[in-house]
């Protein structure tokens, strides 16, 4: 079959692979009907070393069951299913807390001899534990808001969501990414009554503003921070949403936060620590947050898309061809997409 | 009057300062029965350079009002009381909140014209937001253990509180000092099951088993952390209490959270950042805590003193009279004492 590969930094290509083929009775094998381009995906893309095992890409994938293996039941040939982007077992302790993301058994799309999500088709490890069936057809215009229960607008979710956003409160948003602009989605779902979304892409923060945003602040650092304390009658905000990953976003938010606020972090670290000491504790500042275990949230959200509540999909403003896939990574790199659908 | 005033590094000194009057409407003047010297203490005890202008110590206190100002109305002259650590106003929305900490009234003992709770009086600036009346005589035995409410009390009482403890859980306390031992009787009040207790000084780790520690780990950094594992069938305690204050210690901390789990510090940061990058965003770390707003404690905490259930001022081992104060700081920064009352 046909799969994404990166051999290295910008070297994206298209090429043949073995075929997924079921190998544990616990597995499926899933046609991809839709994957897409994860901003994360876009870290090796910039920074990947040649190797001679190129990774197959992708962590996000709507597709149709075509095969299962003899223990699983929760799902059949034909099915139209969602994957979260880690796979899980289900069934261990931390899967029963809702924690998918730390089960012993599960793992990543794309390593391990497990296909990934930018390709024709995948082995699913615990197809039970991990996929989760969709009532529409695989030609609904859903499918694109029904894509992002794969990872972000759970990922924005697991932001509010650990952050405790509550009804009234007042969010701030770091970052107008597909993620930042999902976390706005999410605060309204969970009532924040002021969203402030910090970010300077002014055809992203229009559509945050669709999605609930009620101010936009394209000021960052110092000035950033001031805006966001005028907004605030100087207090600033109760829960802080960083969808961004790097040191300065974090900076930023604990500038916008309110004493005894709630920072949750959703952005893949690319710093080793946390610039947070002692004027921060001396503010009961909490840092929340990390990798979203998805799968904890797709049953909860996906009514809200079936019921035409929220429009995630929205963040999706490319299709292309799998084998045009190298330029979608290369528009989302130059900013020229928000965020890429692939299409075997 | 005479007061303790800290010259530099291992320079404490009784001396003859001002006394104290009341100067605003909303001050008390007190006059103190017993105050105590504190872990964050030996801080500047250790390191703080020469000065000219040196600071009044002391910040935790029992003693007797002796007048207020025409604005006071909560106590009078008479009245045996405790003060928290930083005096609030108790009015602002963040002492509604319970963050006295963040009062933008509020401060601290021994600078700004305030006096110290190492000395024989102070002024209580919002004697209202700040003082507790006592129930008991200045003679009472529970004296010792009414003054741990001033602060190192509530500041283990934060950590649990603010790690969410909750009944049937295992709790990890990180530090053997004062604070680590009420951190263990805090978690104990919320129900903790499990109260694992990680120290190297007996003398202490005996008192926290007495306190509720189900486990003591003597061993540090890699061994400890393995250790905890061992004792938690391999997952780590769902909540840990960090009362250190240094990086070695939030390093274990994470080693011994289950994944998800709540990390609180209410050491004070002896370390410009948290070493939590993107392991711990995997693991879905939370980090919480920060400097204590013991005010908001002290009523809830005190029934169960009063009512014989706990027995934190088991925590000092030595009493100076204040003209020997010097000999308190020796005798706690050499660990010959776990912690020392001050008395007047």
């Amino acid at each position: 079959m046909r799969a994404t590969r990166l051999h290295q930094a910008g070297d994206v290509r298209v090429e043949d692979v073995a075929d997924p083929r079921i190998q544990q009775p616990t597995d499926a094998l899933v046609r991809i009907v839709m994957g897409c381009i994860c901003g994360s995906d876009l870290w090796p893309y910039k920074s990947q070393p040649r190797t001679g095992n190129p990774r197959q890409m992708g962590h996000e994938f709507v597709g149709v069951v075509e095969e299962t293996g003899a223990q699983v039941t929760s799902v059949k040939p034909g099915d139209l299913v969602v994957a979260p982007f880690t796979y899980a077992d289900g069934t261990c302790a931390y899967c029963r807390d809702g924690l998918h993301t730390s089960c012993p058994q599960g793992g990543q799309w794309g390593v391990n001899g497990v296909d990934g999500g930018q390709g024709e088709a995948t082995r699913v490890p615990y197809a039970d534990g991990t996929l989760v069936p969709l009532p529409v057809s695989e030609d609904s215009d859903l499918l694109p808001d029904l894509l992002t229960l794969s990872d972000v607008l759970c990922t924005g979710y697991h932001a509010a969501r650990t952050a405790g956003v509550k009804p009234g409160e007042t969010v701030a948003v770091i970052g107008d990414g597909a993620v930042g602009l999902s976390a706005v989605i999410s605060a309204k779902l969970l009532g924040a009554e002021r969203i402030i979304l910090m970010g300077r892409h002014t055809a992203r923060t229009d559509l945050g503003r669709d999605f609930g945003a009620t101010d936009v602040v394209a000021a960052r650092g110092e000035e950033g921070v001031a805006a966001v304390r005028d907004l605030t009658s100087g207090r600033g905000a109760e829960r802080v949403l960083e969808c961004v990953g790097l040191e300065d976003a974090l900076v930023q938010a604990a500038g916008v936060a309110r004493d005894g606020g709630v920072i949750s972090r959703v952005g893949a670290p690319q710093y080793p620590a946390v610039p947070y000491g002692f004027p921060e504790f001396m503010r009961n500042l909490t840092l929340t947050g990390g990798v979203a275990p998805a799968r904890a949230y797709i049953e909860e959200l996906m009514p809200h898309i079936l019921g035409g509540e929220i429009r995630p999909g929205r963040v999706f403003d490319r299709t292309v061809p799998l084998e045009q896939v190298a330029e979608g990574y290369r528009l989302m790199n130059d900013r020229e997409a928000l965020k890429v659908i692939v299409r075997p």
